[in-house]
């Protein structure tokens, strides 16, 4: 299972929105017959990817134990569902990390692989196999995208100096890795104060990447300039989100091709959680969030943040716009309260993996 | 050397001012004959200590080599010179890590050793012996303590709440390792406005000690009350910074057993390099500081802070005073610059030590 999840980990950039699979088919002596993992969109599955390597190198999986890292579909859907191939394989037995929660799936391709007189045993590697899918999780479970906010600032948490200034806080070793990050997301989603404030293009360059992730704006009255340079990131799909129905800026958006979505809250700015609906249902399974204080403060504020990706450099600088705006709070209980997942340094900088309390519901 | 180092490490709390030294006396075949460390101020040094296992266990130590992490001293202190008891049992050789910065010392011991005949090597081990006597070695030669500043904040650098509120933003874990190093401290520093809101103990409570760091305050008017709980931390000896010659609230503040020193700036607020040099002359190697914004500015300002010892919770506060008042700033390279020394987790909560550039003077 170590190889499938390893597998699985490998297709991680190349397969959303489907989920990262790893499959590895072995014989009763434990000998590799045949191991694959998710192909992009539209090609084949872990599952079918081993039985075609076993069967490239010859090997008979009759009575073989199929190691997948989520569980097999069973519905045609892009392509033809795996459970059918496993069977007709003549795959003896089935060991799965966890049960797809995909509704078209959910406990039905044990069931048909059960049917069909195949041994099915589920839960090895299950929190590995759901931490390589995450945002997957979330969009089937939650219908909106794993959410994880990017930030870079001072030791002392801010993000500018007063007169704006912040290039760079943060090394040139941190800002790669915060591309590789976003190369991983479906979306970059931003605010228009970032949009106007620093022109940013917000797209993936010091990171390898198969495609420039969609660009989401969140733009109550759209006002994203028409010359901003985000346009000119070729191949890449963006999305505005306003909270007012005005025409003639929806019908300009449109002409750079721009999708305009048109979602207000009681409040006439636009409501975020819809938002996240919305990239849900656009496939978005990893949500990369790189925007200012203010639209980062809602988002947390509103719970609709998963995870904090922070980079510090070891710097004071006083004073500065911050992370997030929030408060003034009047109790330390009225924070937001991240769990450390993880601390790395990176270069000369530090990076944070905080998770807020949502980890936990699925 | 690696013995011998870890052996000064373990007596780094019961040796200051002295500093912490270990010594490992291996016949020519690297049995071990006898070693130690420095012992208490006024009692043999790690030299001595070695020589002394040695006889207690009946090894002849002629012809022997001693590693030592640090110069013997040449000189008649509190004790006598380590040389002479070198050469007088006989060492053949002594590996030291480094010269004594002491100017009572300073490479006298190697020549001293050499005159005799003994075999001296200097070098391996230096780094970490420097390391374990960062404060001795700040003293000796800058005339001054190794100054660490200790602050606890949000991750986005908030050390309280505007209305004050912060206890506890960091965990119980991050408290006792900040108490453990309080206790290495020879004094700990902080600042009238810490007094006045928080009226803290400042002693060592949540880690084992063998005495109370003393206690510093830079009071520039000499407002410290004298009902302040610090009052009631036994055998601790209190020293009020001021810039006022008042003698009324001098001579209060002695009737509390404190000790007042004034060193006006030319501003008419506390010098504070002259606080420092004031220390060091009390024989203070590590300075401990746990002060508000204002005074931990005003210390990064100078260019007084050696290392920031950082805890920071995995909470986001928005608002509220930071690590340390500086700026507003006009250049993201006028910021305090510091190196990532060390990133630990501690519990729930992360502590950063970070250095600033005088670490490398010597």
């Amino acid at each position: 299972m170590a190889r499938a999840l390893a597998l699985a980990e490998s297709a991680r950039l190349i397969c959303p929105p489907n989920p990262a699979v790893g499959c590895v088919i072995v014989d009763a002596q434990g000998s590799v017959l045949g191991e694959g993992h998710t192909q992009p969109v539209g090609q084949a599955h872990a599952e079918v990817m081993a039985l075609r390597d076993a069967q490239a190198h010859g090997c008979s999986v009759h009575g073989a134990t199929a190691y997948v890292t989520l569980e097999p579909c069973a519905h045609h859907g892009r392509t033809g569902p795996c459970c059918e191939a496993l069977v007709a394989a003549g795959i003896g037995r089935v060991v799965a990390s966890l049960e797809d929660p995909n509704p078209r799936v959910a406990g039905q391709g044990f069931a048909r692989l059960r049917a069909a007189g195949v041994v099915v045993d589920v839960g090895v590697g299950a929190a590995a196999a759901r931490e390589i899918n995450l945002g997957f999780f979330s969009r089937m479970v939650c219908g909106r995208p794993w959410v994880r906010l990017k930030a870079a600032s001072s030791l002392d948490g801010r993000t500018a100096l007063p007169n704006g200034a912040s290039q760079w806080i943060t090394s040139e070793a941190a800002r790669a890795d915060g591309h590789a990050w976003r190369a991983r997301a479906g979306a970059v989603l931003t605010g228009i104060g970032t949009v106007l404030d620093d022109d940013p293009l917000l797209n993936v360059r010091s990171a390898e990447t198969a495609r420039q992730p969609m660009l989401a704006i969140v733009d109550s009255r759209l006002q994203t300039p028409m010359d901003a340079r985000l346009w000119t990131v070729p191949q890449r799909q963006v999305v505005v989100y306003g909270a007012v129905d005005d025409d003639a800026r929806m019908q300009a958006l449109r002409a750079h091709g721009a999708d305009v979505v048109i979602v207000p809250n009681t409040e006439g700015k636009v409501d975020l959680a819809a938002v996240l609906l919305d990239l849900g249902r656009r496939e978005i399974n990893e949500l990369h969030v790189e925007a200012g204080g203010q639209l980062n403060g809602a988002l947390f504020r509103a719970g609709l943040v998963d995870e904090l990706l922070l980079y510090q450099a070891p710097v004071l600088l006083g004073q500065g716009p911050g992370i997030a705006a929030l408060g003034p709070l009047h109790a330390l209980a009225d924070g937001v309260t991240l769990a450390v997942h993880d601390v790395q340094r990176i270069g000369p900088d530090v990076r944070w993996l905080a998770r807020t309390a949502r980890t936990l519901a699925f």
